[in-house]
């Protein structure tokens, strides 16, 4: 809509509102905001701790809690977070007025601790922004069918964020967080590594998937799914994104978007990783599904998987795993090594996933063989390659993942010079 | 109803569930109760601290911060036991389930900080308790007519807690606390006070507001109204309150439940008087208005007033607030000295005020004048005396505040013998 008020969302973590002078200097932030002429609406995390707090009572009352009644006492930590944010505005002279998930209401399913959000209802938000106050709600959390509320499990307020943008048709969803954007490859390793102006919805979620920790992938799915525009940006660092066309942060936007779309857009890697060998398996039909089945049903989130096979007729099964899933897949594997017949299970935890993401890599070749040569030339040994439609990752001893990260930075271009 | 399972609410304050350890004793007594074969319904304060700790938030933000956030945060102090408890319960076997005071729903006006009930249904708890589910309630807290969160002011536990009973009909209303019962007085000055077994709403009410900390007097006149038989026991001792007829603590009746009556029931003290005198004031019509108006309107308390007329045309006038309004009355009372022609005005903050309270006394002469009897005899001097149907209370100076108390004591034949 020509010539109507801009709309904006803004989304502070944990760190950002970690204590009373942190959530005083977010009140200041959000004030230029509004001071700009937009509509703010604004989402909050509980202060940095409080959850951790509570998720211990629970943990020390039962190991075993109800779902239920988690989500009712961790849940509380946003809704202080936001009613201490609206006070701080008021302090300012800006008018503001805090919403627990059920007031809005966010309305979620039943999966208490991990819920999934079902509908939003923007009226009353953008009945409040029309008389010029700001919403200050509470992220994380909604209210299920039954009236009860519910969280949308760890780092889901990025997503409340986004769903509310959606909800309220914003401009812009800006998330504030201890970075000042999305980089092509992790400042603390690579000293050359560039911040990005822009960035893909599908970019960002295979970076955000493979180690690169800014955005939770949910959010970004559903961002690009709603065609919401995601801006990353730091609330520590002064100056916040007053001015469209000079945004401080980064940009996750549609593809249509971005008018030089670059080969190579960043690398991630994923310490996170575990590789499982099961050596010499007769190789017959449905032996994948002997072994993924029960995989699946112990919940062991299997990613690279390379199957290889032997002159004697035996064949080889290699995948990976998080370190977390690491001990329940062994033991389902054993589990089930009788009827699947292998020789042997061979773990390794000392590894390392690279990947190389960028949506131009879709219309151009090479972008694999430059990986590999380049990878080749350090003598860097590859273990496992899967490859996706925008990125190409590699498995490789975890002592070589600086010199990798370092070495394809260079090789693809991305160097800030 | 014969033959129908009895209803107990059972309502745990701060201290009693101030940490882990003794949120699990809370559940092991709930427990127990629930085995006598009663349908139990719960009420809890926030852990200890932690109402302090988020209205120093709030404190820390602004000093004159919007009520309605206020109680949006501090109310999430009561939702956390509540999840706590309901998970503890379960981890012993019972069922249990946690309510926040808006899931209930209890409905209250507007006066966010400082609410009144209006409607409570009782419906959803009734449901779960025939299920065999035992309802957490949070305590403290309700919803406003416009879904906004509210709190019943400090204290206003024990009102939700006597309000809650008397929307599910509950035989009984225990309230659990850090002492054991209603005494007689105060049993670190009198050592030979006595534990009542019962006492009228009236009495109570009496001691309540002249010092008695044990109940907060909203929830006894709220329990008189609808006639909710109110328990008070201790947390801290073992043993609770599971054979009518052997209850362990004190009972807060309907005067027609008690059949012996006694002259007096208890004997209270308050440190928390002032007194004002408003000496050598033009005698003239309308003064008392003129003095009391303007501190009405400063929202300061006034309690026993005297006015003592002089021989040469002037008059004085004698009262007490609390020492909280002291420097607010001071303040209000100068700024009427042109208008009321007042020649000088004295406090005194040194005083105490002794209360003798009891239902017989309606048919009973001479509990007063055995009041001033006594206390003339260890030379206390009177300073205001003032009466209601049940109680007699006099101002005395503070240092003979426990002489007084013991001595009155034991003139009423209170002792424990």
């Amino acid at each position: 809509m020509p010539g109507s008020v801009p709309r904006i969302v803004m989304k502070f973590g944990g760190t950002s509102v970690g204590d009373i002078e942190r959530i005083k200097a977010v009140a200041e932030r959000v004030k230029k905001q509004k001071e700009t002429g937009c509509d703010v609406l604004v989402v909050v995390s509980a202060m940095a701790g409080e959850t951790n707090k509570l998720v211990g009572f629970c943990d020390a009352l039962s190991e075993l809690h109800d779902p239920c009644e988690y989500d009712s006492i961790v849940a509380t930590g946003e809704q202080v977070t936001s009613g201490l944010l609206a006070i701080a505005l008021q302090k300012l002279g800006v008018n503001a007025r805090s919403f627990a998930g059920w007031q809005v209401p966010i309305r979620t399913d039943s999966q208490h601790g991990k819920a999934s959000l079902d509908t939003i209802d923007g009226a009353r938000l953008l009945g409040c922004m029309a008389e010029g106050i700001v919403p200050v709600v509470a992220g994380f959390q909604g209210v299920g069918p039954d009236g009860r509320v519910t969280t949308l499990g760890r780092g889901g307020s990025d997503t409340s964020a986004v769903a509310l943008a959606a909800a309220v048709k914003a401009d812009r969803c800006d998330i504030y967080t201890d970075v000042d954007g999305i980089y092509t490859t992790d400042p603390r390793i690579v000293a050359k590594a560039r911040k990005l102006e822009k960035i893909t919805y599908e970019e960002m979620l295979e970076l955000a998937s493979v180690g690169a920790k800014v955005l939770q992938t949910r959010s970004v799915g559903l961002a690009m799914r709603e065609g919401v525009r995601v801006q990353v940006l730091s609330s520590f660092v002064d100056g916040p994104a007053l001015v469209e066309g000079k945004l401080p942060g980064s940009l996750v936007v549609d593809e249509d978007e971005i008018v030089e779309k670059k080969l190579v857009t960043g690398i991630a890697y994923s310490r996170d990783e575990a590789k499982l060998s099961i050596r010499r398996i007769p190789d017959r039909p449905g032996i994948a599904a002997a072994i993924f089945g029960p995989l699946s049903e112990a919940n062991v989130n299997v990613d690279m998987i390379v199957q290889s096979t032997g002159a004697d007729g035996t064949t080889n099964m290699t995948f990976t795993t998080s370190k977390t899933d690491l001990p329940r897949a062994i033991s389902t594997l054993e589990s089930v090594q009788a009827s699947v017949e292998y020789e042997e299970l061979v773990t390794d935890a000392d590894v390392v996933k690279i990947s190389v993401v960028g949506v131009g890599m879709r219309s151009h070749a090479g972008v694999a063989s430059t990986m590999f040569r380049t990878l080749s030339e350090r003598s860097i040994n590859i273990q496992v390659i899967s490859t996706s439609e925008i990125k190409v990752s590699v498995l490789v001893a975890a002592e070589y993942a600086e010199l990798a990260v370092r070495a394809l930075h260079t090789a693809y271009g991305l160097d800030n010079v």
